[in-house]
């Protein structure tokens, strides 16, 4: 058989030579006896190389796959040494040394396994959505104006005048509920937030959903439950030597996810009752009560106060204190925030002046609201919080392919 | 039954009246008795409406089904008057008006079918690089560098540093060939040039993918190929109402693509031997050649000059004035372009000093080369382009959901 792939090792003993080759599929190991080592000598680590030899079982091998008398023959230049030893089976290096080297040090399977996880989420939150006549949609990164907030978003030299860069697709994703009815949208994100968390990115993939005739937040929530199933399938079904790798236990996906109001929640956690978000200790403490109390690794507390909201946030209609929205923790960590929007034009206009905004910026925008759009709602998942929590990251920056935050904007 | 959707038509006649719903399955025709409609009278157009009431099949009624004894419920504020008659079978307006009211104007079904085509098209473009072991990646559009030319990328304030946006994911694409073998992205890219054209948007979404292990260019084109395939097949199989409304001709993919060098195809249309590029009427000359004499929608122009192409470009190995890539063109126009990279570090390293260039600002891309690279290629579609040609639509923003030019950044 013929097999090509990247030199992970090299061994050469007195009598006898190893290399153990890895492809996308995984590892196989070659067995070279001292007249089938190269003129040149064995390739060195990373070397992209072409084996054709005999391959035969064997469970002691590394990747259950030997190769015997091997023809091996190198595809490109002798690779220079990594810096950082790929074919440990711990990649055990600080992040910067991580982030720096990310086109080497990604090549490790552990760390590229975490990829896969991500991959795979993707295709199952598309297939789930598929199933459900959601249309996908693809949406401008580059804006005219902020969409949620002023503060954090990043100017373009658009032509010789500024555009900003989308922080999410949300009014564009609303507009097109009036056309689809139910869209969803996977792409980058902007956030110009100079946070630096290990949790905040400064550009991130959201997994967009947005859906109309909905009668409130709770049928969003359905949604994004068989949004979550369909991801954790995928993982189960289309990543199952990745899942192995990492051996991260896979979240439960009840048949209905447990919810609390926000006002319980700050009762439940000992906030106080004018409290106007959950801090970072409050959630871990809610997804600890969520798994303790209904076995669910997943907890959405609702009704948070319209104070804290955007203005497009559907009020709770017996209390318009609270709205009609949800934040969605998975042990214990803020992973989706969705619910249900304002969908009447007049709506829009009372809100924005409520904040003492004009309509004018958002005519575009709230010409969808003017000509007929139903009671609709979404939500949006942060896809490298979703695989950091699945694998217990502790940066978020350790699963994004090459990430960008306050500091870095390389490689 | 119960029905949910805007409404698409009213008539008031004598004696009876009519509502046309339309959801996102299609239209459906309501028959009132006087007794029957609302108290406030007939929602106006676009509304969002809820009916209930006795369904039968009915060949003359608008989408075959007539609902009877319905009982209709406004689900939002009746809508004012769109800015165009969405009932009418054509939309025949100018191109500003379709572009300015885009939130509208895609309720339209002739206009949202074309976008349909579009989300077919990616579906069958993921499903047939999955079934073919490609990873999906996601590569971040803030970068630190231009891509392939200084000129025409659109510069980022970055916390007080200048970024640019991707121009497209080629070098990431590249290093994750290292990693993955087999990669593919769905995403913006981003063109800062200023051509006012039928044919060029400043950004549109790009289908990359990217292959290691491949002999040359050809073994690219054969994936391409079956991409092709797969996304023809994507829209006969998922998106035939689409096809049905449009009428378009769905594309022959042949079991193998035609190709021409680009000396002979410089030969064929009568062009100059020394001409460095193929003039548009050059490329509609050889779709139709390769129309007559191949019987393919597709033709593969190989061989460009080097001195065209970007410094990753891989020679033609007998004749260095040659390179080993190509563009597809699709009836005619140019769809795609691809080809085979250089793989080894110092080839990079020569290429660029031959270009003036030294290896210094490329240094996090060039060190996946140091450290083994494999023989890869790639190739990157524009969907706008691929679903305009499709439907023979004369401007490529009649396809794009919210298009951004030199001129516009709004809707």
């Amino acid at each position: 058989m013929t097999l090509c792939g990247h030199v992970h090792r090299r061994r050469e003993l007195a009598t006898v030579s190893f290399l153990v080759l890895r492809d996308r599929t995984g590892l196989a190991q070659v067995v070279l006896r001292p007249h089938e080592v190269p003129a040149e000598g064995l390739p060195p680590e990373e070397t992209a190389v072409q084996v054709t030899g005999t391959a035969t079982a064997n469970a002691q091998a590394p990747g259950g796959v030997e190769i015997t008398a091997p023809t091996v023959t190198l595809l490109g230049a002798p690779a220079t040494r990594p810096p950082v030893e790929l074919w440990r089976p711990d990649l055990d290096v600080a992040l910067p040394t991580l982030l720096d080297h990310a086109a080497v040090t990604w090549r490790h399977p552990a760390r590229r396994a975490r990829w896969e996880l991500a991959a795979a989420s993707l295709r199952g939150f598309r297939a789930t959505l598929d199933a459900a006549g959601f249309t996908e949609i693809q949406t401008p990164k580059l804006v005219a104006s902020a969409t949620e907030s002023g503060a954090s978003v990043f100017p373009v030299d658009y032509f010789g005048r500024t555009a900003y860069l989308a922080q999410s697709p949300q009014f564009f994703k609303q507009q097109l509920v009036g056309v689809f009815e139910r869209v969803y949208e996977v792409g980058p994100v902007f956030r110009a937030e100079p946070h630096d968390t290990a949790r905040h990115l400064a550009e991130y993939v959201s997994l967009d959903v947005e859906l109309g005739f909905v009668r409130d937040h709770r049928d969003v929530l359905a949604v994004l439950r068989d949004v979550l199933a369909g991801m954790v399938g995928a993982l189960r079904d289309g990543a199952g030597d990745a899942v192995e790798r990492l051996g991260p236990a896979l979240p439960v996906v009840p048949s209905e996810i447990p919810v609390i109001h926000f006002r319980d929640a700050l009762a439940l956690v000992g906030a106080a009752d004018d409290e106007p978000d959950l801090a970072p200790e409050h959630e871990r403490a809610l997804g600890a009560w969520a798994r303790s109390t209904h076995g669910s690794d997943f907890l959405a507390v609702e009704g948070y106060p319209m104070r804290k909201r955007p203005f497009y946030t559907h009020p709770q209609p017996d209390d318009p204190r609270w709205s009609n929205s949800f934040d969605l923790l998975f042990r214990g960590l803020e992973l989706v925030t969705g619910g249900q929007r304002l969908h009447r034009y007049q709506d829009y206009v009372a809100a924005l002046a409520a904040r003492g905004e004009t309509a004018e910026p958002y005519a575009t925008y709230l010409e969808a609201f003017a000509h007929g759009m139903p009671p609709h709602g979404g939500f949006a998942i942060g896809l490298e919080r979703w695989v950091a929590r699945l694998v217990e990251a502790p940066n978020v920056r350790e699963v994004a392919l090459f990430p960008r935050d306050l500091h870095r904007l390389t490689p």
